[in-house]
């Protein structure tokens, strides 16, 4: 049966794939994806044909892969940090009924949560939220509702697309909804181009979060109750020091 | 500055750690860490002396780590799946301040929501959470909080240390406050020895996890109102399809 991977590249860097992630990239015939995604790895892979779709195409880029692989192709399908954190591996899925029978492998990788969390300390320690602002294919109100639910069980949150040009003022009102629920002084934290050229990244108060000018390429990180900074780095603590 | 490096080797086999977590091994002088982590690592570096505690010696083992990088050792700290979730970094940061400065450095890693969630299809494809049904540092009340924050917020979930031979009951007090929240059909899941010898998984109704005989090794995930089964996978929509 023919083979589509559909694998997670991490932030950006090679040295942040896998080994299995780069194995699967250099069996594959033809490598498809986001533009920018596949210009992170084609350069590693310069014998390798590529394929490609402008972002918000996910659906046509899906189809593309999967009739290549109808044809023959063994492709690879690039995602950027894990394939099935908001990546394209449930879609894959989806729309593979709708073709001959292929075998898709699904190439974990290190997603924003974790390599943006190591840039800043070790912020989600403990139990732990991951909540998209884009509500693209999202209903506002579920959002709303899951921020509401991640103070209510005070929970360390990564937050993914915090804002775009279009959406200039969800980060604000993500912030509003979370104050409701945690302190004013809840430390946070935000990594812009993770692993990439022009990384920064910032500590910041839950209640000066909302002022930071953010952008797409950010992920935001918010603590617990028991979130702290040690030495300039945001750590969520798991209790060992209590068991002593 | 001595170096100690932190370092999320993904679910075990080597193929599965990033480039940079091997580079990030090949330049230590000590590797350290739980014996099981260390064990896993340690065959593929066999110049590289080792140090290694047993379960629940967290603290001992990170200042260990740390008194050798004292020293003037490079350490490596190794940690399973991801370095930040459930491992060493917060710990290492926290006690790091007792020592003469030392430069870390955390690697991130595969945890298993991502390698457990590539095995089982996509279940995380939207919002998730992460929540540990270990009550050894966190009190069983703020657990029991969390599970209905999850429940409430409509989120996908991995749970990670769902029992053990001392919580044979755990996962089941878990399902049963889910399902104040959740249909009973939700689509769930579990993954034992993610990408070791011995990886064995199953798709399971929420009402029905409560029966399966799981251990320590096991990562469960319970999907979110829209998660389905597709040919044998589980599968949590982002929600392309409405867009069309």
């Amino acid at each position: 049966m023919n083979k589509l991977y559909v694998i997670g590249i991490g932030p950006g860097d090679e040295k942040y794939m896998t080994i299995d992630a780069t194995q699967a990239l250099a069996q594959a015939e033809l490598i498809c994806g986001y533009t920018v995604y596949v210009d992170l790895v084609k350069d590693k892979y310069p014998n390798i044909q590529t394929l490609t779709t402008p972002m918000t195409k996910e659906i046509d880029r899906c189809r593309m892969a999967l009739e290549e692989v109808s044809k023959g192709k063994t492709v690879a399908m690039v995602c950027s940090g894990d394939a099935g954190v908001y990546g394209m591996s449930g879609l894959i899925y989806q729309l593979a009924v709708e073709y001959p029978p292929v075998e898709i492998i699904v190439v974990a990788g290190v997603t924003a949560a974790l390599s943006g969390g190591s840039v800043l300390g070790a912020p989600l320690t403990h139990d732990f939220a991951v909540v998209s602002l884009s509500d693209l294919l999202t209903p506002w109100e579920t959002i709303v509702k899951r921020l509401h639910a991640v103070g209510m069980g005070d929970f360390s949150v990564a937050i993914y697309n915090p804002c775009s040009k279009k959406r200039s003022d969800y980060l604000a009102k993500a912030c509003d909804i979370l104050l409701e629920h945690k302190d004013e002084n809840t430390v946070c934290g935000w990594v812009k181009n993770i692993g990439r050229q022009g990384e920064e990244s910032k500590l910041v108060s839950l209640k000066d979060l909302k002022n930071e000018e953010l952008d797409m390429f950010c992920t935001v990180f918010v603590g617990n109750s028991q979130t702290m900074v040690i030495d300039g780095k945001m750590i969520t603590p798991r209790g060992y020091e209590k068991k002593q």
